[in-house]
């Protein structure tokens, strides 16, 4: 929830307005299904000054119901930060004292860069279900074309939590040369066969809502919204833990007593429902069904033997992997299979899991003793730019 | 899934070709919520011989999806056996050359009973959404009427897994003189946040499905039925652990490569889909939203402050409760719960937690260990009974 007293000037903690930027691309980018897409536009924005050297670089990859505005606020009158506020400004883990931060909306998003909602230069009509399904490989391809764009030669660090710490491990493979540390948050190396479940019952909510008209939903007046609400409400009980739940919620009931009908009862019910609400309001439905395909698709160990440890063996950055206590979606014992690679595949690697009861989307939030371990990683990174 | 080869003549282990049997019942019903069932009809089958002295019956209470049909076949060329046909015939834990096993399909179901798709006497139609919720205690309400028509003035044991468990946890409250053993399987003192949040998607999508015509689509010519494949799909992953369905799928590929669309990839969403299906097929959309409103309103505590052991102080019975390591919809520190409560309640209680890898369904499965003590339970009720 946002908090409406929150200062939106520059302070000790506060980055304050930011401008989000847009990039044109001409160079046709060859996708890993085998389609192309002729031309995109990449949204970003950027916290924090870009060094002499272009040394302090770090690139924020963001989860699937994430975007480019990651930190600050967008007007002086904005109540909401962006979506990591927790993890960057100043004095916080990712310091924009000391780090030219990088946050970009994936291609296939819905927040303006480029994605089934934007129009199909071909057709001149809304790509919709035409926009070609995106891969964590291709994210990477796209963001280091950024990278060459505002001279970037290397990030001092790739960073992202879940879906997005998943594009952290991917450019350790693919660009080797190209990152210093890959700190992967809250992630796995692969989704297990529950995790597409989930997603699959996501998809098909939305794929059999009869406003969704075949993804060709823009050219009428509505949208698949109800098959949306479900797929974020499901999404919504993986991000949080049993405990959470249960410590957040209970059994309180809306109404003080049972009214025995199918209306909303408890608090938990009326709370998944205004989440999934606001979440239709603010996302397409078409770009949900691509960020879940990437996360199925997500298998960076395919290309070498589906052996993880000879994809890692490839990379030549340093890791910092974190994980937390109540996170089911993608558990630690999920984040130690990345670290068991890592260290079959001699790799240097520090391993944080942090007991707290928030479950999966604790990497969202400013938890002390993750925060001061985030923070601490961080500071030896921007004290080998410093050297 | 179903064995064609399974033998549905009487064995040593089968108990062949079961007929079920309707009592219809002219007294009404006060139902918790407030209304009353004027008239109902319940269907049920036994299994076994009830002795002269009416000492060894058995109530099985089924779950969620459940029904009167839990064990034998209904014709000699069915290959399907009853639901619970892994623990119920000759030396089977619930052992019909000794026990005489009454199995009934509860108020609001869909299998026989009244329920919504029923005649609702007043207006000639359908009940649908006019039927009322029944809960827990209704359901113990009305299988009492019906162990006093079958002259069973006290269950030797009232057995049940998940739902099924809680009803047995009702009885030892409700009549504490009705019962002499309360078997708890897989089961909750009451659902947690998460469980009702589960639920409530699984209603949603079958609410928001414009099949369901406010609950009135026995007079269309459908049914809910995208919605009631989505609610399965849902309930069907918790019923599985993530180890199982990693065992059982892992990622495998329908096609044997990435096709890059919404269709089915992975077997594991194949499985899924096929279960919703095959189930919409033989399950009616209002008996889903009421059977799940039921698990969310079971709170036998209430009446008693809130206290479960105060609510089990009041039981006469012995218990015996089981779990499961790999069951995460009622994980094994629900029912830790009740045992704690039944033991400051200074009650007699067994408790096994058997470590397998199936999740929740495996109170409906051969798992060795678990058969085993089950059966060594239900052998020291019959040398109690022989004595």
């Amino acid at each position: 929830m946002s908090d409406p007293k929150k200062p939106v000037a520059p302070s000790e903690q506060e980055i304050g307005v930011v401008v989000p930027q847009a990039q044109h691309f001409d160079t046709p980018l060859l996708l890993q299904c085998g389609k192309t897409l002729p031309e995109y536009e990449i949204v970003y924005e950027t916290y924090g000054t870009l060094n002499p050297e272009k040394s302090n670089a770090v690139l924020i990859c963001h989860a699937l119901s994430g975007h480019h505005h990651a930190a600050g606020y967008h007007s002086v009158d904005d109540k909401r930060p962006g979506w990591w506020n927790a993890c960057i400004g100043p004095n916080k883990p990712l310091d924009t004292n000391t780090f030219f931060i990088v946050s970009i909306n994936n291609l296939g998003g819905c927040h303006g860069s480029t994605g089934p909602k934007s129009l199909n230069p071909e057709t001149q009509k809304a790509y919709g279900p035409d926009f070609p399904i995106v891969t964590s490989k291709d994210w990477v391809e796209s963001q280091a074309r950024l990278a060459d764009l505002l001279e970037i030669k290397q990030w001092a660090a790739v960073v992202g939590g879940s879906l997005g710490g998943m594009q952290a491990l991917q450019w350790a493979i693919d660009y080797p040369e190209r990152l210093r540390h890959s700190v992967v948050i809250a992630a796995a190396p692969i989704l297990s066969a529950q995790n597409i479940a989930f997603n699959e019952i996501a998809r098909k909510a939305i794929l059999s809502d009869p406003e969704f008209h075949g993804g060709h939903y823009y050219e009428t007046d509505s949208f698949p919204k109800t098959g949306l609400i479900l797929a974020r409400m499901l999404g919504h009980i993986t991000y949080l833990s049993d405990e959470a739940m249960r410590e957040k919620f209970g059994r309180e009931l809306r109404a003080g007593e049972l009214k025995f009908d199918y209306d909303i009862e408890f608090q938990v019910e009326s709370y998944l429902n205004y989440q999934g609400e606001e979440f239709s309001k603010n996302f397409d439905a078409n770009t949900y069904l691509l960020m879940t395909r990437a996360l199925d698709y997500f298998d960076p160990a395919a290309e070498y033997n589906n052996d993880l440890t000879q994809a890692l063996s490839r990379a030549k950055c340093r890791f910092m992997v974190m994980s937390f206590t109540t996170d089911w979606r993608f558990s630690p014992e999920r984040s130690q299979e990345i670290v068991d690679a890592l260290i079959e595949a001699d790799k240097e690697v520090s391993y944080a899991e942090i007991d707290c009861p928030q479950g999966h989307d604790s990497f969202l939030l400013d938890i002390p003793r993750y925060t001061a371990l985030f923070t601490a990683y961080m500071d030896g990174i921007a004290q080998e730019i410093n050297q």
